[in-house]
């Protein structure tokens, strides 16, 4: 990563490479929070991922709370365009079942697991504790939107909106159990089974 | 705590005397490791907190793995009782609703959160993850035995089983996001609406 950074640094414009620097050290944060957990991630811990300096680390990130939040916020962004994308003129009838599969694989990748050691971590920690809880609002806001878009929900039909909110706890649950097991087996006949249930239940 | 240990010293027989402080050690474990998160919750910690030496809690757990498996073992059967103890008789028809409520109400209370704490520790611990894969292996099957038992779903007939098994994953996303906030008033409108599309899909 010293190399490539060199190279960038010879090529991009400052600016450029300071947004540059900043994507690293976010993408590196969420896959050192996913494989060590919170214990095992410090600011030291990913620059050295990304090929940063502790220093440079530091000035994007004055601490620590600063750098995980932003990175879980930025690889949440990521996935939600990501998920947008695969449905670029919006989901037709017939996709509902692909949007569920879709929306359960939110949570069963290293974004969900980084975001799990946050949470877990933010329940004993004062300094993380409100921040996380305005993230993980604000991040379960935005996925809501998406999910009602996608299924074509009419939330002024009485019992929709609740009906997309249960779907994402489900979501969220697969995702638990999705942690210490390879739990693919047993989790897709599940969703296909409430894909099915919810597209009667969304007419 | 010392003070009720003494008293039933000279009350009990030797063998309760050694089961009661069994149970005492697995509470308090339980309790700690909800409040404190496995990095605050060592064998001494639960040991002053049960009103028991360290030597007498190591006698009956010599490691930290086997106190806090045992205790969520413990405490997730207790619960798994109480659970059937709602409803002596069995579940009637009209019972579904409340059966859906009461299966949640397992994930939103201090054992889903020492769970969640023994989960995400086994993530990067070598010594826990084999024992707790396990664990939740064995009382994942429990739960949806009396799931199924609750709820009077037969599971001879295609989708059912799938259908019970998506109600537990969304239970648990349900718990995770009792984590950091009161998710209550929320959660029971969710856990209402997806009652009625279960006691539907269930005929």
């Amino acid at each position: 990563m010293g190399a490539a950074s060199t190279v960038e640094g010879d090529r991009l414009p400052k600016q450029d490479r300071s947004r540059a620097t900043r994507q690293r050290l976010l993408e590196a944060a969420v896959a050192c929070l996913a494989e060590h957990g919170w214990a095992g991630s410090t600011v030291s811990v990913v620059a050295e991922r990304a090929g940063v300096s502790r220093g440079a680390a530091q000035h994007h990130f004055p601490t620590r709370e600063d750098l995980f939040t932003a990175a879980v916020e930025y690889v949440a962004e990521e996935r939600s365009l990501a998920l947008r994308a695969l449905f670029p003129q919006g989901a037709q009838a017939g996709d509902r079942r692909a949007v569920v599969a879709a929306l359960v694989d939110l949570y069963t990748g290293p974004l969900f697991r980084a975001a799990l050691h946050l949470w877990v971590a933010a329940c004993d920690e004062e300094q993380l504790r409100p921040r996380v809880t305005e993230l993980e609002a604000r991040v379960g806001r935005e996925t809501h939107r998406i999910a009602v878009e996608l299924l074509a929900a009419d939330e002024s039909r009485p019992g929709v909106r609740e009906t997309v909110q249960g779907l994402m706890d489900m979501a969220r649950g697969l995702g638990l159990a999705n942690l210490l097991t390879d739990d693919r087996a047993r989790r897709e006949p599940v969703v296909a089974q409430w894909a099915r249930l919810l597209d009667a239940a969304l007419g």
